[in-house]
C-alpha cells in the first residue's frame, strides 16, 4: 500500500462524496425523466438543470449554458471573446489551467497582485490608466485557486466599475463560493451588475468532479454564441450526468451534501493551521474562510522547488506557487486539504517540516 | 399532443432504449467502483472502459481516448490534425456535421462521390493523380450517414493502398457498425492496417444518446497529443457516464441491446421500403442493411425543397439532400427510420406522397 500524502489535488476525499445520495438520483432521473436522460439534448444542456441554475441566480434560462465542466465552459468562453494578442487581466498567483489556456490562445496576459481580500483593484486601475486594453479579467471571487483568499464587497465594487468604466468583460469563476465554513458570504458581480459579468461555476465541489457539470451565466447573446460552438463541437453535453445532477438538488441531496463538505472542509483546514503553526513557524499564511486551499509562503530566499523534491522523497505532494505565477513565487506553496483527512493533514505537515529541516 | 412524425432526427426511439439495463449500470457503477466513478479522472477516459475498447478492437490501450461523445472526439482530432487551407477528402454526400466542422476549420474540402458500395476510390485516385495533396479522408463505412450504403471490402483495400501511398490518414467514422440487420459484417480499415487509419466510434446508437460516450481508436503518439488537447480542454470527460456505460457493457446489457435495435431498425426499414414502394413508386432508394438512414432519389428536376415545405405543413419532416453537399443533391432526401415505429412510417410516407402529388 502507498503511503503517499496528496497536498496536491484540489479534489474532495472519497468519503465527503454522497454516493449513496448519487445512486438514488441516478435511479431517479432515469424513472423520472428516461427520454431526457437518455436522448440528445441540445447544447444548452439539460433543460430542467439549466432552469434551476438560472433560478439559482436570479435570471431567465437563456442567460445559461450547462456544460462538460466548467473547463469547457472556459475554453467556449476564451474560444469565442479571446483572440491572438489580446489583453487580459489574471490574478497572481492563478488557477494554472485557465493561465495555460489564456497563453495557448495567444492572448497577452496581466497578472494583477492578489492580497487576502482578493485582486488589487487599485494596481489594476493603473495598469488601465497606462494603456492596457483588457477583453476580460478573469477573477476567482471565493476562497482562491491557489489562494485561498477571497475578494472584498469593496473590491468587488470597485472592479465593476473599472469594468463598466473600461468596457471590459469580468470573467467570475466561483466553484467554491457554496463552500464557506466561517464569515458571512458576500453577494457575487453577477448579482451586483450582470452587464459587464460572465459567471462560471460547477458541481464538482458539491456534487463530485466525476460528474463534469458546469455552467456559464451571462448575457443572452454571448451564451447564444457560446452554445453555437458547444452544438459544433459536441451536439450536447451528457444528459445522463446533467440529469442525475438535477435529481441530486431536487432531491435535497445536494444541501445536505454541502454541508457534509463544509464540516469537513473547515476541520481540515484548522487542522493544517495548527499543524503548520506547530511543526514549521517560519512559514506564513492566513487561514481560509472557506474552499479547498491554503496558499503558504516561506521566508525570502526559501527555495520551494528543493522543498518539492525533499518532499517527494517523503511521499507528500503538493503545487508550487510557481505553477501559478508568469514569474516570481519561489518562496510559496499551495497546500489543498480538501481531500486528505485531519490525520493525513498532521502526518503530512509533519513530512513537510520534516523535507524543510532537511534542506538548512 | 402534437402530430408530428419526425424522418429528420438520427436517434433511436425510446422504447429501444434499455433504460432498465442502465438503471442497474448505473447502480453497479456507484457499488463497484464509487472512486472511479466520482472522481476527476485523466483525460484518456474511465480506465476500465478504455482496456474494453481497446480488448474489441485488438490494441493496446494506449492507442485509445474516450470522449464526450464521438464528435467531441473529431473536433478534438481535427483540431490537431488539420490546419487553414489543408486539403481534406469528404464522401459525397456527407453527415452535415463534420462538413461544417472542418470547413469551419478553413480546410479545402474535396467531396468524393458515394455509391452504393461505398466512396469511389477510382475517383479519389483520379483526384490524387491530379495533385491533391488530402491530410485525412474522412469515410463513414457502414451504413453511411446519410446514404445508407457501405464501403464494400474492395474498396477498403482500395483506400487503404491510397492512404499508404499518398499519405494521409483515413478517418473511419463508424458508429452504426454494430447495427446490421443482414448481409455480413467487413472488417474495420483499422483491423486490416493500421497504420494510416484513425478510428472514432460511440455508444450513442447501442447503449443510448444521452450518455454522450464516444472514442478514438489510433496511432499512440496521435492518441498522446489529442489527450493533451483534451486534458487543456474539459480536465477529463463524464466518468460516471462512462462508468455506467462500462458496466452497461460488462453485465450483458450491450448485446442485448444491441440485438433489440437491430430487430427494430430491421422491422422499420422494412416498412419503410415496402410504403415507399406502394405509395411513391417515383422514388429510387437502395434497400440498406443496417443502421439509420435511407436515401432517396427522386427524378431528375424533382424540387425536394418544395417538398419539404409542402411535408412540414403536413407535420412531417426530413433532411433534405443538399444539405449533406457542397453542392448538388437537389432531387434528393434522407429518411431517418430510426426514431419511428412502423405505423408512424407508413403514415409518414402517405403524407410525404401526398406532398409530393401537392406539387405537381
Amino acid at each position: 500500500m502507498s503511503n503517499e500524502i496528496s497536498f496536491a489535488r484540489g479534489a474532495p476525499s472519497l468519503d465527503i462524496v454522497d454516493v449513496e445520495g448519487l445512486r438514488a438520483a441516478a435511479d431517479s432521473a432515469l424513472t423520472e425523466d428516461p427520454r431526457g436522460t437518455t436522448a440528445y439534448g441540445t447544447a444548452i444542456g439539460y433543460v430542467p438543470l439549466r432552469a434551476w441554475i438560472a433560478e439559482r441566480h436570479g435570471v431567465g434560462p437563456e442567460h445559461v449554458i450547462v456544460t462538460n465542466g466548467s473547463m469547457q465552459a472556459d475554453a467556449l468562453l476564451f474560444e469565442r471573446v479571446v483572440r491572438d494578442g489580446d489583453d487580459v487581466i489574471v490574478e497572481r498567483p492563478t488557477y494554472d489551467r485557465t493561465l495555460l489556456s489564456l497563453r495557448e490562445r495567444g492572448a497577452r496576459v496581466h497578472a494583477v497582485d492578489l492580497g487576502t481580500d482578493g485582486l488589487d483593484t487599485d494596481a489594476l486601475a493603473s495598469l488601465l490608466e497606462g494603456g492596457v486594453r483588457p477583453k476580460l479579467a478573469h477573477v476567482i471571487p471565493n476562497f482562491q485557486n491557489p489562494a485561498g483568499y477571497t475578494l472584498s464587497l469593496e473590491r468587488r465594487r470597485a472592479l465593476l466599475e473599472l469594468a463598466a468604466t473600461h468596457g471590459f468583460m469580468i470573467f467570475e469563476d466561483d466553484p467554491y463560493a457554496a463552500l464557506r465554513f466561517s464569515g458571512e458570504s458576500l453577494p457575487t458581480m453577477l448579482s451586483l451588475d450582470p452587464t459587464n459579468v460572465t459567471y462560471a461555476s460547477s458541481f464538482s465541489k458539491t456534487v463530485c468532479p466525476g460528474v463534469r457539470v458546469g455552467y456559464l451565466v451571462g448575457p443572452e447573446e454571448l451564451i447564444g454564441e457560446v452554445t453555437r460552438l458547444a452544438t459544433n463541437t459536441y451536439i450536447s453535453p451528457s444528459m445522463i450526468a446533467q440529469s442525475i445532477v438535477y435529481r441530486f438538488c431536487v432531491s435535497g441531496a445536494l444541501e445536505r451534501s454541502i454541508e457534509t463538505v463544509r464540516l469537513a472542509l473547515r476541520e481540515r483546514a484548522a487542522a493544517l493551521g495548527e499543524a503548520l503553526a506547530e511543526e514549521l513557524p517560519e512559514a506564513r499564511f492566513d487561514a481560509p474562510e472557506g474552499g479547498y486551499f491554503m496558499w503558504v509562503t516561506l521566508p525570502q530566499g526559501a527555495d520551494v522547488d528543493a522543498l518539492y523534491r525533499a518532499a517527494l522523497e517523503r511521499d507528500l505532494h503538493f503545487v508550487k506557487g510557481t505553477d501559478f505565477m508568469l514569474d516570481g513565487g519561489e518562496n510559496t506553496l499551495r497546500i489543498a486539504y480538501s481531500g486528505v483527512t485531519p490525520e493525513q493533514i498532521r502526518e503530512g505537515v509533519s513530512r513537510l517540516a520534516a523535507a524543510w529541516r532537511s534542506l538548512s
